[in-house]
């Protein structure tokens, strides 16, 4: 059972010091105080993805796949590897998309961003997130947030000094955590 | 030091009847005489790619790009899944990537193919793969092989029923292994 205020934050990074993660941190600040952040950090844990045992997976990614049932929304966070999303990212959503016609990102609301210290902010890989995330049936907000340059886009706390990037982060937030309670009212609309 | 005869044949699936995999049997079958396919089968064992430890990546890792610079050019078979090339393979692209400036994969020929039950016969997941051998530096052939209807287009033996489809697979191959040797005599001549 989802609890609809519960939002999902995944972030792409195994690194420690990575900017994502860091992101995700200020999602958590700018969050509205009814929204409950809640942190999926075991991406390394996640073994390949393969069809044969798509239903036998083990227990990172059936605690993968109950994190995300049991949430209302995700926020994913993601680096850009090579022009897109990193393969690791790709190869967990791989596994929450089986069993396809129910899998648990069908119809969830889940809203990407992402920080890189190139000058294109990780605007590839979150247009190939966003076409993974929508090929699995997501419901994918359009609203974003693109952070370049990101050496430069946190202070010593790991804020955002940039207020305009900031304000985007909070709205971004404010209406997936909107679209998640949305969400469950209509679950539980149709299953009345 | 590369042999330049060599073809590295990379499937980008783990299931043991992958469609993908018996594509690279059938190239192999294909082959000009001259031409070495040696098949790298360990897509399961690389871990999930971080930055922190891109230069100490563990023996899976060293493995794979040892048998990519082995090799006069590479040969990648990829199945589809959410509409884009699979989380695994992307990973193991991401570790080849690095270190940046000299990874194995730079000005190396690659091609790419691939089979899928779907009738795109993962046109999405090699649009993808393209892009991101692209941006690594890879030099990839403009030559693809796309089977749609993967569970038609087999015989008992494993061979391609189309003859289309068998030709040109052959001449992609044909191709592949020509790019290997010249790319080997540019690099000497370079070297020289």
């Amino acid at each position: 059972m989802a609890d609809p205020a519960v939002i999902l934050a995944i972030s792409g990074s195994l690194r420690a010091e990575s900017y994502n993660t860091e992101l995700l941190a200020e999602a958590v600040s700018v969050a509205p105080p009814a929204a409950r952040l809640v942190t999926w950090g075991d991406l390394v844990s996640i073994p390949a993805f393969s069809e044969d045992n798509e239903n036998d997976a083990g227990p990172a990614v059936h605690a993968l796949r109950a994190a995300i049932a049991g949430a209302g929304a995700v926020l994913i966070a993601t680096p850009e590897y090579n022009g897109s999303l990193p393969g690791q990212l790709k190869n967990a959503l791989d596994w929450a998309s089986r069993p396809f016609p129910d899998n648990v990102l069908r119809d969830k609301p889940v809203a990407i961003i992402g920080a890189s210290p190139s000058p294109g902010g990780t605007a590839r890989a979150q247009t190939d997130a966003r076409k993974v995330l929508t090929a699995i049936g997501a419901r994918v907000l359009q609203a974003e947030v693109l952070v370049p340059h990101a050496y430069r886009q946190f202070d010593s706390t790991g804020r955002l000094v940039d207020d305009d990037l900031r304000h985007q982060l909070e709205r971004l937030v404010a209406e997936l955590h909107t679209c998640g309670l949305t969400a469950g009212d209509e679950t539980n609309a149709t299953a009345a």
